[in-house]
């Protein structure tokens, strides 16, 4: 059997521990496959004097994580560090310049300095592997850049943030309202305690911009990305979804336009017949079309200790092999800038939320802004308050759903009718997504 | 950039000429991803006349398709001829032989041959890879020795056969029988004139086997597979399975217990809530239980030009890449041979569907064997003829499911049952798939 492969894991959260658990555990079997063992040798966090569990006296502590880069007994380096700069970032630096490939579940420092870091892998002839980032334990940056490598992508999206889509799980099962729910899901320690990276939808983006540049062979480009977060989903919203055979998630969608790439995370209505429909609580799923294997869809846990490690550690293997794909399907300089696609310009399905004063006259105001704009209307449903809003004060819901029709006549239609006196609530206006 | 990996292409049929458009059409896209560019150099089929839609008149014909695997120009040979023995054999040991590494599609060649092709690639410094033998476009082979190579696998399950599914699911729709829907299958070109292969769960068992090794690590072991087919599915069966949440699925089901591998073809009651339940017509699906990663759901086409084409070509991306995984996950000396777990020791949910004459004492004998041989019934149903079975003759259907139990038990009491002389046809007995 060849060299052991010697690791240097820095961060030892919950990610880290399940990292050294499956090598102490695993350790024989992940031999067999990668065709030489892979041997922990340093580690690295924040405090070392932590009880996590696992007995890691065998390996070399580093207070400082960046030392441990420099260190002759070590090939690559784990980085679990987590932030897009600041020590996560000298770290897979430092690595790089001397010479040891980096394995990472860090998508804020890929989405924002993943390409400047896979140029210096590349010219090093070292490698990125990072599919420990994006949606957990599914291996979905292995399955596009290697299992789906014939396709041209056409477009690639799904559920990638656990946080998200227990709480909008949660809402649907119990009626609650997102803060309530939001309380309980911090409280479990399934939130963070501040939560705005994952309902703001953030953090999904980090993962989107990551998943378009594998599947498009696009440049990273983070900042295009048009997004909304679950804070204004409402109860009443849920159960008009239910009503219309809809569940809503929270979905990062990108996909390749005439005009070109078209890269959103925006809470959906999902039709139930939908695999994307039957995702819950913490799991995480992807949906990829390509243009000859045309739709596959993956599905796993998008976090915690076991899948996020199991991630990490194909990843050694992967380096172990001395497997070649590069870190974003094509090398480095051959990622193409795509233009930003109007955002405008999507054809979709809508579902609006209008919560009126109950007049005569109202909903013909209404529907006379739709047909302006050229919006043909799919359903409509009046309800009064009492029967579907509960404590929301006054006035009547009218939801209506369109027929597909192109965002920017939505946004259009949506900012004359906020100047009705007759509106009560800010609308909510949401994408459908049938298949 | 490297030098062209040069593709010899045995069989033009729908995979093949699939094959040839991919490498047409996304050419560039995949030399970029492979890191050089992928060439098609000779091409061999049945007949040379047939018009199959695309140029090839820039490769060289062959007759003889192991001629083929002679040719200096020709690096790697993709065998998508069929047929566990005969010419695909032949085909697949000279290319070997003469230092070309294989890309097949043949489930039955690999379930039957493919530890002694895989030991010879091996010993010779090459690779067979077969993605396309499971699952179609599903990219399952890869998402297993790759993407989950840091688990010890517990099981590996799913739909593996899209004609099983598409009858299956053309008889939920309909409320046909399988006869019938069988005959429009072959009029549309969806099961073979002899569709035995597929109906009989031979072909899924030649995948199963597959998976099994690469899961498990495991010597292939076709033979210990116990094989049932989906012809004795009857309407009504289907009708009950709605009632109860669950829909009738064939599965390859394949565990690692701890008296042995249990590998079984089944059709089987899957709840409404399991991912399976809702992959219909030709799509397969495959889960995978991991002891770190836990559950993971994988589903996309199952058959057909474009997806298994796409399985071919990415398999052929990494041969060009030079990736190193090992055929079954870790090389042939490492597989182990596993005892067959024996059957009747699988614990497990049953609904069993007996026909009996309506007369009085029938339950009551029915349900004292069952109790006799410690079976817990979860539920149970009686129904008039008229009601349930439509064009069947007399008697009444009784619908039990039981509580987990022994498979042995189940058998047993099942003998005993078929000596009742109020029992009007063979019971159908079938496994609940919950989880």
């Amino acid at each position: 059997m060849n060299k052991p492969l010697r690791v240097g894991i820095a961060g030892l959260g919950t990610v880290g521990r399940g990292v050294v658990k499956i090598l102490q555990q695993n350790g024989a079997l992940i031999a067999a496959r990668a065709g030489r063992s892979i041997e922990i040798t340093g580690i690295s966090a924040r405090s070392r004097g932590t009880d996590r569990g696992v007995d890691m006296s065998g390996y070399r502590w580093y207070d400082n994580p960046v030392d441990m880069a420099l260190a002759d007994d070590v090939d690559v380096i784990v980085e679990l560090i987590g932030g897009s700069d600041g020590v996560a970032k000298a770290l897979a630096e430092t690595a790089l310049a001397h010479g040891k490939s980096l394995v990472t579940a860090n998508k804020a420092l890929i989405a924002h300095h993943g390409m400047a870091l896979a140029a210096v892998a590349e010219e090093k002839g070292l490698t990125i592997r990072l599919d420990a980032a994006v949606a957990g334990g599914i291996p979905i940056i292995k399955a596009i850049s290697d299992g789906l490598a014939a396709n041209r992508c056409e477009s690639v999206f799904g559920i990638l943030n656990g946080t998200c889509n227990y709480i909008l799980t949660q809402m649907e099962r119990s009626g609650r309202a997102f803060g309530d729910v939001l309380d309980e899901a911090q409280r479990l320690g399934y939130a963070e305690a501040d939560p705005s990276f994952d309902v703001d939808g953030i953090d999904t983006a980090h993962k989107l911009s990551i998943l378009a540049a594998v599947s498009f062979g696009t440049a990273l480009d983070f900042d295009s990305i048009a997004i909304e977060g679950i804070r204004k989903i409402s109860p009443v919203d849920i159960r008009y979804a239910e009503e219309l055979g809809y569940r809503i998630k929270l979905l990062g969608i990108a996909r390749m336009t005439a005009d070109g790439l078209d890269q959103r995370v925006q809470p959906c209505m999902v039709k139930k017949s939908n695999p994307l429909a039957a995702v819950n609580d913490v799991f995480n799923a992807v949906v990829v079309h390509g243009d000859f294997v045309e739709k596959t869809v993956y599905e796993g846990r998008g976090a915690g200790e076991g899948p996020t490690a199991s991630a990490v550690v194909a990843d050694l293997v992967d380096v172990a092999r001395g497997n070649r794909t590069p870190v974003f399907s094509v090398p480095v300089a051959a990622l193409t800038k795509a233009p930003a696609a109007a955002r405008d310009a999507l054809r979709a399905s809508f579902y609006l939320h209008l919560r009126v004063v109950d007049e005569p006259g109202v909903i013909a105001s209404i529907t006379e802004i739709l047909s302006t704009e050229q919006i043909s209307i799919d359903s409509l449903l009046q309800r009064g308050s009492e029967e579907a809003s509960g404590a929301s004060e006054g006035g009547i819901d009218v939801i209506l759903t369109t027929h597909e029709t192109e965002e920017g006549a939505v946004r259009k239609a949506v900012l004359k009718i906020m100047g009705l006196t007759s509106l009560v609530e800010q609308p909510t206006v949401l994408r459908m997504v049938k298949n």
